[in-house]
């Protein structure tokens, strides 16, 4: 699973195989096309298990207890800067060419979406029964998102700490 | 300029070549290849064109005098929900696997979003020299980034509008 995610990552769909794959994991191609009879089923099965896995070292980080805002945020930008979101990137952009990979990622992105929010909501303590909330916690993951693809083709590190620094502020005065 | 956004925001990188916009266009292969020797020449153009249209066309929007905040916060949103994203997105996760491609699109990219910026901070009329004020509008770009790429493979347009509406008010808020 982490071999499909660097290899998408690395060298987009069109040069995503499930034998490149095999090979960087160390298995045999049979092996390989045993449990994924197609490259749509790696690749989104690949994403989807590292998102997961994600979303729970995510929910660790912050199990003992209630934890400041701003490392919240910042935690749940971090989500969008990586591997993986280079990886469900390529994947996202390469749907939306074959109508063959179309409903799969749309489903993904639905299901992987959804988990985010619910930690979002859970980490940052907000309560999404007074108005305006969800969609202000929405908007902070467009926002991580948005700088998920900031980062593609540069290094936005540094100007990335200095927005999540203030929109941490605004997310902390708008929450309270 | 106009067929070669289209046919990037459509068919992708691998499925856009200088012949194909030629025969869209309605122009001699010859002629197009003439003015664009290779397609990354055309391609990187033809975004580089329609973000200055797009970009004239939203200052002219605002000409008439001060706007009210959200409505500019939804214009600058929608910068990012159409087919020149689309096109600018296809060319972006290209580039982050072709070499030859890559510095050619970080540049344009680096003036395209200069240039929103400069927009973006005029029309909301924020004034930079304020602590913070840098930060808010280019994490509302950064927002406005994320929401587009929500919007590649679905209709976000009902889930969009209440995330602009909320934000709008914090932006409002925020710069006040």
């Amino acid at each position: 699973m982490e071999a499909a995610v660097s290899c998408l990552a690395e060298h987009g769909w069109a040069g995503s195989t499930v034998a490149v794959v095999a090979e960087r994991a160390g298995v045999s191609r049979g092996a390989a096309q045993h449990h994924f009879p197609t490259r749509e089923d790696l690749f989104t099965a690949a994403v989807e298990y590292v998102a997961e896995e994600r979303s729970t070292a995510l929910r660790d980080l912050f199990h003992a207890g209630p934890a400041a805002r701003p490392a919240v945020v910042e935690a749940l930008v971090d989500l969008y800067t990586g591997t993986l979101f280079r990886a469900a990137l390529q994947l996202w952009v390469a749907a939306s060419n074959e109508e063959q990979l179309r409903p799969r990622v749309t489903e993904l992105e639905a299901r992987v979406g959804r988990e985010t929010h619910r930690i979002a909501v859970e980490l940052l303590g907000a309560d999404e029964s007074e108005p305006g909330v969800r969609e202000t916690v929405q908007g902070l993951l467009d926002m991580a998102r948005g700088l998920g693809l900031a980062n593609v083709l540069t290094d936005d590190t540094a100007r990335r700490a200095r927005v999540v620094a203030q929109w941490s502020r605004i997310i902390d005065t708008t929450l309270a």
